[in-house]
């Protein structure tokens, strides 16, 4: 081969590569700079103490993908790296706790922890959290997609987002239309079925009882629709106010299906800004059935 | 009247009274000694820090009978207070709190709270709580309860109180089979409903996610039966151990029907060492119902 046609083979080669890395390095949007974006964009200062924090990956991969969901289970890792989506954010803890610690479940050598790091690592996946922010979002990015789900965004009150009036309806038949409309298997309800209600309020997820109790203390609070709370905290204090005659409800969704339509507004949220990588919504299973006889 | 007959009559008067009286201090027993041969008999020594103290009512009354019940709710406090039960003896807290404290509640006019409370002190009603020394004497009170009506004695682990060998049956028709057996409306479940276990742990109530996994860790435990966990701890744990494969579930009974059985227990072995008033098992409602489409 002549000197010049090696130089000029060279030169097609560089060439080459330099065509291929321009575009490949156009897409290389990384999960770091994904997260620089929603910080700009939530509107709310970002806050020095917060649980929305990268959990697992390497923040400076490029992202193949975005996979949106309520709770990074293995099932969702699975199912977002079958679809292509290296990048979950999730609203909810990945490894058990809220602070998303491993220390004390590495010393034990759990096998769970274990098994589901070990699959991150193998895809190559990154989790990071959403929650403290997407909460603080005005209006609070959970509520507004739980309310379009709901379809209560004409019963709004204008003036406290959290509260509505509707048409009146037993407790029964409105934990029934929820359970049917948000598709939900283990609903559960505490008070009376027959009781009629206009007023309801909605706290979706764990707000823990004092925010919950100041909910049911409120005249115009009768059917309080929640997440999760503790039985001897929030749900023994439902059924008392309902044993004692008072007009209180708990109409109890479980945490997932109680924010999960707010991590699908997300996605439709992050959609308006980041357009160089698909971003698609993965629904976390209920974790709960009924028993069949 | 002669004087001798007021005599007469005074000294008859007086040989009546003393008859009524002599009788009635005998059974003049009150709430503080009671909660004292509970101390005596219950053979673990008394805590300095324990949440097994008076709740509310004047220990120094004396008792007309007592209640043993899951949870002070205030139907079991109607339920108590017209069977002329005023001890009750509850092992779950009766003011929405694992202290039961009502500062925060009182500083709110909380209804709910001053309802309960102005039913309490109509009615003479004392309240005592056992919990801390029912867990901790040999056996556990709870877990003898429990076991007790699932009939379980016969499969229990000599070197392990919470743990079971059972026949082979699926997820789904043990889960089925305790729920009928306890009575259980809402009874849920997390895993695989056609994974055949025979390997099962006990843990009622709620002993939080350290010791609910350090059970789903072991090889001898496939099917955990447990009261209450959060969403993001041992109901994530499981589903995702499920989803990884792991031939682990989760049968979640509710906290009320995961001990309810140890405080019928309890009142059987009161009756061992009170005779003199009338003691009596008050089941407490499972808060929970499903709604009917």
């Amino acid at each position: 081969m002549a000197a010049r046609n090696r130089n000029r083979d060279f030169t097609l080669l560089l060439f080459a590569l330099l065509s291929i890395s321009a575009p490949a390095q156009q897409n290389h949007l990384t999960a770091r700079q994904v997260i620089e974006r929603i910080q700009k964009n939530v509107g709310v200062p970002w806050r020095s103490q917060t649980v929305d924090t990268f959990k697992a990956g390497d923040p400076d991969s490029p992202v193949t993908g975005i996979a949106t969901t309520m709770m990074a289970t293995f099932d969702v890792l699975q199912r977002a790296a079958a679809a292509g989506k290296n990048l979950i954010i999730t609203h909810e803890p990945t490894f058990y706790n809220h602070q998303d610690k491993t220390a004390d479940l590495e010393q034990e050598n759990d096998a769970v922890l274990a098994t589901k790091q070990a699959f991150i690592k193998q895809h190559g996946l990154i989790v990071w959290r959403f929650h403290d922010h997407w909460h603080a979002r005005k209006p609070d990015g959970i509520q507004t997609g739980m309310i379009h789900a709901l379809g209560w965004e004409k019963f709004q009150n204008p003036n406290n987002s959290r509260l509505f009036v509707i048409p009146e309806i037993t407790v029964n038949d409105l934990a029934a239309s929820i359970k049917q409309r948000l598709g939900i298997r283990t609903l559960r309800v505490v008070g009376d079925p027959n009781l009629k209600v206009t007023k309801i309020a909605l706290n979706p997820g764990y707000p823990g009882f004092p925010a919950e109790r100041h909910m049911l203390q409120r005249d115009d609070v009768e059917a309080l629709v929640m997440g999760e709370g503790l039985e001897w905290e929030t749900i023994e204090y439902g059924a008392d106010a309902s044993s004692e005659g008072k007009r209180k409800a708990l109409i109890v969704l479980g945490h997932i299906p109680s924010e999960q339509a707010g991590m699908q507004e997300c996605a439709t949220w992050l959609k308006t800004f980041i357009t160089e990588v698909p971003v698609e919504f993965i629904p976390t299973s209920e974790p709960f059935w009924f028993p069949k006889q």
